[in-house]
């Protein structure tokens, strides 16, 4: 009953292009796996490259928004968009990057009901009408986030998220991309001795 | 940013009727905690013991699902209704039942991409449109079901079950009901020396 | 080209639980003829009785709202949802609760074209959000209740009953339940010097 | 609570120009009222004319569908539409064109489940593509009217009474427009001494 | 890869009635070549007349919308309909009628965007509430369009322009109705010559 | 009336990094204006190196679909997304690389209608279907592209392509993004002397 982590080719890593071997195991040697959205969308390099230059131009800036609330963007319009992969690995980074257990699985059902902060849910009201209604939005949007505190730099960064993984949820679905194993307890308990001293 | 476990006065253990009061001891002598849809629904003892006399009459019985698939029934439309209450809680159920740590994630998100058998997937089929778009359903869906092995006995339990959680989903979203923190890790870590005899 | 009141077996009444049977005949007493609900769901005697035992305990029982008021829940609901069965047969017992011949039809294809009061309106705005979008229900939803004159138990009793009818409803589609031929008139004529007495 | 029988002015049928008083006139006569919609559209005397024009070329004329399968059309779509002027009008001519007291009230809430024939459901199966989902009409909606044994030209009178009812249930929300009282209950009880002698 | 004009039969002109006929001339010599709606619909002479009478009355009578306007509406729902034949048709008539090259597209793929004044946008606004969701029209959208500047008779002629096009476009999806290739062109560049003196 | 071309800010082009000016004057060289979607993109450079990518990867490299096929996948699913950029930019593109000043404007109302292969109808099925409806692309889809005679590696470009208009849309809405005049009507009419050679 297990199904394979893609519908497409899987590349063997040593047969990649050399910059794209050198993110995947870069990411290995960091997560301690490779995210199986690395080995699927590594059958086409070039998208690999875009899709990853994309990514971190979003999610690993400098910005207003927390990393816990890109995540929570990701989250929860995944979860409207039904991409499994999605919600189980970057729930696993939300519940790291928020060092909360719980908030992950709440967003993704309905942000409206999670544990967060009001300016989050007008974040997450906002990303998840760019990713579910963008054809709509209007001012009146981008007025209800500054009136939450965000700055038109923040406007942009939580729309092109919603953007990105649009596109994201579109070809993991499309790939039949499967989460790993390792997401699903990632960040619901704390390693003994490890997060503590900090 | 916790916040309460409804929307609506919460009685004390100890104000209950007698039976409501007996029910809820006896499920939290079973599972360590008291699950809080007993606590919520008990402002209403009518409405409290009509609920758990259809909930046990539907989940506790024998037939010919298995208690797993019937968790994925609930777990699945209850995704699909955006319960979060239902989704964490009986997703806690599911990966206990099944023994399985990821199925409860992956139905909840997407039941067309989780690790289960075509019989499952059938079941989920059906359940959804009883959810979803039971104004829809006709004779083609019953000779789906039973092409996929199932009967009729089998169908009405199936369909039943989504009905019920149309109730749930919807009591659990009109009162705010939150789930327990303790379902969020149930069944997700093997609890030691306790599956590895068999 | 009369369809059967099931697509599932209709016991025979005299084969049924004595409580089952007793209920059927008391409501046969009363009506004059058994409505099919009682039938169909008698396949199942634990369901009947839970299932009639949250009806009642919803709609029998002394409230701020009317029983007219909870009929008419009954009656957009279940329009909303397509649910021949339930309009039919509340559709009857609207026109007689509200002692108004024409409610029911109104309600049951757009209730805000009723002739309600305001009042009524925003009751059934209330639970159609609860019926059909139960997971954007928030505060802001109660508040217009709050506003509109309910109390906070009014609140839940139309929430609950929004929730029940969405368990019904789904297990009517699900049966194919035909409503009794008797329902399409009931309320409709004033019998001659039937209810003048009172 | 009575409302007007529409939100715009409402001629005196004196002050009419001659053959849309004329019109109005004459379906008195017939029915021994005037149905609202021809005093709500008289407001525009142009449109009025037109209107009738069309909904007689449809209505009235010979052809292969019955005049109560069009009347179920007309039903069956505007209880999607959830236009209470239309499927309360339209009802009782629908009872009265089938001598059935009851179908009116199954089509107008899910034909799917109404008693009606094979062939007529495959009739309802088109109409209300055409008046919800024309923009996915194709030929194998076509090929599936023919199956069912209907000639392009009542496919074209099907798909056209769906249209032109698309129109009417619109000016019917858009104005408001009240149903009569007479026709709640027209065609549900059989006039003493008419139908008995056939 | 040229389909046909109508999935149904097409007359002859020289066949059809002379009051057809001569406004099918007519036209053709007002605007050089037949489009297809006249001919296509004139298979029935009974729903052309009606058809066009009802045309005429609303889209060639003076009042508070500037012809442009109207054919805003046309385009905008249309475009929402999915309707080729009229966003193609409409759209050059809504080019040559604003003697703007741009509008019509913007309108049809989203006209919250396109280049129109505050008051066209609360004018789509309605008009597309009502081509879209009718049962919901109310009395705050009549207030919104009198806030706007519109008169009770524009708000009628708005509504019935949305009306009848959501009859017309259900005509060209049923009839399937190829736009003319003279449409795709016209109003996109001005003529040499013609423009300039005035 | 005529809005900016996006609603944050636009850089200057002599202020940009110099590959992000190099490739824009390279644009602007080659189509004798520069696209505003680089401009508003340009506000943030790693984002645009990104996206340009991406768009490259798919929509450049030779591969199974036509350039003409991979414009009608933008043209439709953006029309689907109400993306006016989109559909006015890249329909201007499809006209030029069908060579057909007609194909764009029917596949942007309607693809189901447009003047198209069946091969290519096959295509738009399934992109719109990883546009609107990913979660639900399943294995037969698939086949029926396979069916349709399309590689896995065109399924691949199809979906992709998709996705990243997906992305693509939602980028232009957020930001408001206007098209050119110049697109309104590229590929209209064949420039005086320059195709007939060929």
């Amino acid at each position: 009953m297990t199904r394979p982590i893609s519908r497409f080719p899987v590349p063997a890593i040593d047969e990649l292009p050399e910059d794209v071997r050198a993110r995947i195991l870069a990411v290995q040697e960091k997560a301690g796996f490779v995210p199986n959205v690395f080995l699927v969308l590594a059958h086409r390099p070039d998208e690999f490259r875009a899709f990853f230059a994309y990514h971190d131009a979003l999610m690993e800036k400098e910005g207003g928004l927390t990393k816990a609330e890109r995540e929570m963007i990701v989250v929860a319009t995944s979860g409207a968009n039904q991409c499994q992969y999605c919600v189980v690995a970057h729930g696993a980074i939300l519940r790291v990057r928020a060092k909360d257990p719980r908030v992950a699985d709440q967003v993704a059902v309905n942000y409206r009901k999670a544990d967060i902060t009001a300016r989050q849910k007008a974040l997450l009201d906002f990303a998840m009408k760019v990713s579910r209604h963008s054809e709509e939005v209007g001012d009146a949007d981008l007025e209800a986030m500054r009136a939450a505190g965000f700055s038109d730099d923040d406007i942009w960064d939580a729309g092109a998220i919603a953007a990105l993984f649009a596109l994201s949820n579109r070809m993991a679905n499309l790939t039949n991309m499967r989460p790993n194993d390792e997401f699903y307890l990632l960040g619901r308990v704390a390693p003994t001795g490890t997060r503590s001293p900090k």
